[in-house]
C-alpha cells in the first residue's frame, strides 16, 4: 500500500494447526476484522507450542515495528500453553502473578465452587507490566502488552472465546491506535475470458488507478469453464473516498472486459 | 521432537488470505499430507503478493536449513503472481524461459487454439536450474528448486491444481528425501473434567512417555459443558512403533482420567 497504514501481524500458536488437524479459521476471522478496521495485515504466522518459536516470532514483529500483533492460542492451563512465558522470554521480562488476572481467574472458579490449583493459577501469570484482558466466556485472561511502539494482544485459541474478547475488549484497545483509513471492496464475475487474457487489462487499470488493488481469482482452471472472480479493494482517508476509488476502477474494468467479450456480473 | 526428523515449512502467498477473504485450506491440507508422510511441519507463513516478502521468506527457510519448503500461490499469468521472480531474487538467480516449462504451457494453449501471449509465456519463466512440475488440471507449471540442502517446491494456489500436483508429482520428489519416520495418532473424548483438572495428568503422562505428544482441546469453554478432546500423536521408526507409542499412552490416560471421574470414549 502506498499510504502509511498501521501494520498488523497475526500469530497463531498450536501444534494442531501444523499437523493439519485444525483449519486456521481464527487467522482468517481476525484478518477480516482487522482489514475492515483499516489495518494492513501483512503476515500470518503459525508456530508450534514451543517456547523459543513463540519468543522469536513476537520479537521479530517488534523488531520490524509492526503496530498491532494479535496472537491466538497458548493461554490455557496445560503445560503446552506457553504464550505468556514466551512473551516474557522474548522481551526479557519477569513472569509474575498479575493480581487483576488472578482476580478474574479466581472469580470464575469460586463461582463454580472449584479450587485455585496450580494449573489454574498459571493462567494469571503474565509478563510484568502486562494488562489482562477480560475473557467473557472462558477462564484464561488475554494479555495486552506494549513493547516499544508495538501493541501485542494475546487471545485464547478457542474460537468463541477469541471472538467475544475481540469484539468486546480488543476493539477498545485498538481505538487507542485507531486506523486513519477505511477499507472498501467490490467483486465482479467475468465469464468467457481466461485469466491470462484479462491479465493485461488488470495490470493496465492498476497502473492508472494507483489507489486500488485488483486481484483475479479463477473459479475453475484456466482451460476449463472460464469464470473469473475479480476482487477490487482500496483504503481511503474517508469511507466515501475508499468507495469512490473502488467504484471508478470497477467501472473501468467493466468497460474494458466487456469490449474484449467478457460477460460481467 | 526428540528425533532428527525432516523439517518442513509451508508458505502460502496471496493478499486474499491476509484480508481474510479466503480461509487457508491449502495450508492445512498440505500440513496434514506432510505430517502423514513423516515430516515435521514447524512453520506456516502467509505473505502478501510482494516480491520482497516472498524472497525474504524463502531465504529465511533456506538459512534455517529447512528440509522441505512447499509454497502455494503466485504462479499464474497476472502481474501479481510473483513467486518465480521472488525465488530468483531470493537466491540471486536469473529468471529465464525454461524450455520444458514453455513446452508444457504451449501444449495446453495450442490444444485450445489459443496464442502464446506475454502473460502466458510468463508462466514458463523460472529461476535458472529450476525444474518445472507438471500441472495436470491447470496451466501454470510448478517449480522445483534445490538451494543448499533445501528442497523448494512451489505449487499453484487453486486448490484442485495444487492437490493433484501434490499427489501425482510432488510425492515423487519427496521420495528422494523420504522421511524415515511414521506418524500415528489417536483421539479420546473425556467428559466430566475441566481442562485445568486433567492438565497435571497430561503433563505426567508426557513426562513418562517421552515419544508421544499429548494435547487437550476443550470442546466448550472450561466452565460450561465439560467435554475435552485429547489428541495423542507420535512419530516412530516403523509404523508399528508409532502405533505402539500412541496406544500405550492412550491406555495410561484412560486409566488415570477414569480414576479422577472422567468418562472416556
Amino acid at each position: 500500500m502506498y499510504m502509511k497504514m498501521y501494520s498488523a501481524w497475526i500469530i497463531t500458536i498450536g501444534n494442531e494447526l501444523l499437523i493439519g488437524k485444525i483449519i486456521n479459521t481464527n487467522a482468517s476471522w481476525l484478518a477480516r476484522r482487522l482489514t475492515l478496521l483499516g489495518y494492513n495485515v501483512n503476515r500470518i504466522v503459525v508456530i508450534p507450542d514451543n517456547l523459543n518459536d513463540i519468543a522469536e516470532t513476537f520479537r521479530e514483529a517488534v523488531n520490524k515495528n509492526i503496530d498491532i500483533v494479535i496472537s491466538t492460542g497458548g493461554l490455557g492451563p496445560t503445560f503446552d500453553d506457553k504464550t505468556s512465558e514466551g512473551l516474557a522470554l522474548a522481551f526479557n521480562k519477569k513472569l509474575v502473578i498479575n493480581e487483576d488476572a488472578l482476580k478474574m481467574v479466581r472469580e470464575k472458579y469460586v463461582r463454580k465452587g472449584w479450587k485455585l490449583t496450580e494449573s489454574r493459577i498459571k493462567m494469571a501469570k503474565l509478563p510484568e507490566n502486562a494488562i489482562p484482558i477480560k475473557n467473557h466466556t472462558g477462564t484464561a485472561p488475554g494479555i495486552f502488552l506494549k513493547v516499544n511502539d508495538t501493541y501485542i494482544i494475546s487471545l485464547p485459541g478457542v474460537p468463541v472465546e477469541m471472538k467475544v474478547m475481540f469484539d468486546f475488549e480488543v476493539i477498545n484497545i485498538l481505538k487507542k491506535r485507531a486506523s486513519k483509513y477505511y477499507y472498501s471492496e467490490a467483486e465482479l464475475t467475468c465469464k468467457g475470458l481466461p485469466e491470462s487474457g484479462i491479465a493485461p487489462i488488470v495490470k493496465d487499470v492498476m497502473d492508472r488507478f494507483r489507489n486500488v488493488y485488483i486481484k483475479s481469482h479463477p473459479r475453475c482452471s484456466e482451460l476449463g469453464q472460464l469464470i473469473i472472480t475479480i476482487h477490487v479493494t482500496s483504503f481511503g482517508k474517508s469511507r466515501s473516498e475508499a468507495d469512490k476509488n473502488v467504484s471508478k476502477a470497477v467501472a473501468e474494468l467493466k468497460e474494458l472486459l466487456g469490449k474484449l467479450g467478457g460477460k460481467i456480473s
